[in-house]
């Protein structure tokens, strides 16, 4: 999978919500800013002062079982790969693992999705209609999206979706992500992820 | 596909809500209770006052494609099936299209989709883990849900899901939510269902 | 204050979603019906099983200064009765303290508000529009409302406004809603209400 | 009222998230990037797409009435100045409508008000506690606060809230928001204003 920060909210903005409530004057050294945060938002729980950092990632190359996942998520927004509109993309290309499957490591498993995957183009050739097709889809099958969630529902995100009882696969996107947050924000998420 | 609705809010509970904001009386006659929220929160366009009605719907065999569409609907809670835990249950049955699988009416596909759930079920038998094995699963494969939802969460769920451009199993899951509606609330959704 | 469920969900609900999950039979028993989701939701932390409980609180008799508090719980519906339809209420009446404010125990404060209720009066009678008068409105000024919330939500209003630290009238709130759960629901709360 | 735009998503964002969903290619030019938002969200009505834009406002100098209604749109955050933390700031200040009063152009009730907010002051050196004297506050008072909202739920509050039946001091905030949004962004509400 890739993932990436396509854009971001500044540790400002939070700062000055801040200032406003108990009547402060905003910072300018970025250490401060940060101080402030954790000592608002994490230490004294005044958590809702982080919804305004929002988070604009692209995430591509994870699973529809991994999809099923993330977007029960509900503080947060989506927009994925349509496949009631994009399944034709099979009907021309070779099937190859690594283009459109993810791997479980488990090479008879993979094997067994990559010739369903075969079975879905074949299909496609016969101009059988994309909403019958797509049933056929292993939930290997991988997607894209671009998600936007605030600072505050990542935090329970990352939490959740980073403790070894998670899925493999959730578990290595909520560190692909924490890997992607820009190092000035990480801060807000060291104590939470799992490893 | 089998929908009921476990418990729902009684009207006179939105009733009672929108006469707190106008300080009038609530209605005792069932009829004028109707007229009254058709009013409001259809015409008028209030709609915040039919948040306060709830369905809780048991929801027994869509296909985990569906499902994907279904959960996208943020305003609404959801208890699903975890294939995770569950998936062990396909060990000792035998595979039929109608337990596991929902139909595509191909019988080629529904066909290749049983063969794809048997090559499931001999990799439980062989003790591969469930995280890998769920891999495999086709998108047709069934699923089971509650689902709470308020009234105008609900008008927009059928109004999109009843579109004749939504996938066609979604269509069947809102003609039968609204279906299993009391009747005496389906005057909140009759002119936004789409048939 | 005044505070009473017009209508809630039952346990059973929840029970039932849970089972969904993970492929378990309902309970028929109310104390296994109880100890499961203790269980799941409290312990366990899968709280999202109890967002299909619902209540529906009638609240009368909250000033509007704790009305700005009890608004900011997003998840959750609210429907309050409008200052801007409803002030003329004021024209006809004697203005009293017991009727239209919240004391605040303190006479002098309590005096004040009076005198400036008072004002507000006289200058609906002088006919100048609602939406100039209520600005005049003294935070004390007594509102009524219809709230709809989850457990899950519920849980986080009454761990944080139960607290020593709220601000004393939504301590009150906080207890007196915990006062109007039904019985059987109350073991969801009994560890968050701060005492 | 002083309004202004901390932060805000840029356009190119929601494009990226459009072409995810249909596997188009972003435009680099940015009238075609606003042509296609516009035939997205606005005409297609697939409103989620431009969640990814977010904006985070600066709002000073709004009354505790508009506030009332501001924060009745849930799916924003809001960070708001404490009434509880800063009301000693009057403690020391000679009491002026500009200061801390939104005028109602009345100047009987603007005159009124400054009575209430002197009294206030009173009591702040008399000693007695916020969480008392703050029930005294006429709706007048001023208050300030960060707010981030998403450009769905922006174009949700503008349409109801520039509209000429709500409350005259929101529609004044209506129209400072939507002045201060980036010029690139107007596209996305111009047709919901009301003027």
């Amino acid at each position: 999978m890739i993932v990436e920060v396509l854009h971001y909210t500044p540790l400002e903005v939070a700062d000055i919500a801040i200032c406003k409530c108990y009547g402060n004057e905003p910072h300018s050294d970025s250490e401060k800013v940060k101080a402030r945060i954790n000592r608002v938002a994490n230490v004294s729980k005044h958590a809702s002062t982080i919804e305004h950092l929002n988070y604009s990632f692209d995430i591509d190359g994870i699973s529809r079982a991994c999809l099923q996942e993330v977007v029960r998520h509900r503080i947060a927004s989506y927009t994925v790969k349509s496949s009631r509109y994009t399944l034709q993309e099979l009907k021309d290309e070779e099937i190859s693992l690594s283009d459109y499957l993810v791997s479980t490591k488990n090479s008879h498993i993979d094997i067994q999705n990559i010739l369903q995957l075969k079975y879905v183009k074949l299909k496609l050739i016969e101009g059988i209609p994309n909403d019958i097709i797509k049933y056929l889809l292993p939930e290997a099958y991988k997607t894209s999206l671009v998600m936007t969630i605030n600072a505050r529902s990542l935090q329970n995100f990352l939490e959740l979706r980073s403790s070894k009882h998670a899925l493999w696969e959730i578990q290595l996107l909520a560190k692909a992500m924490y890997e992607a947050i820009p190092d000035e924000h990480k801060f807000l998420y060291d104590n939470i992820i799992q490893s």
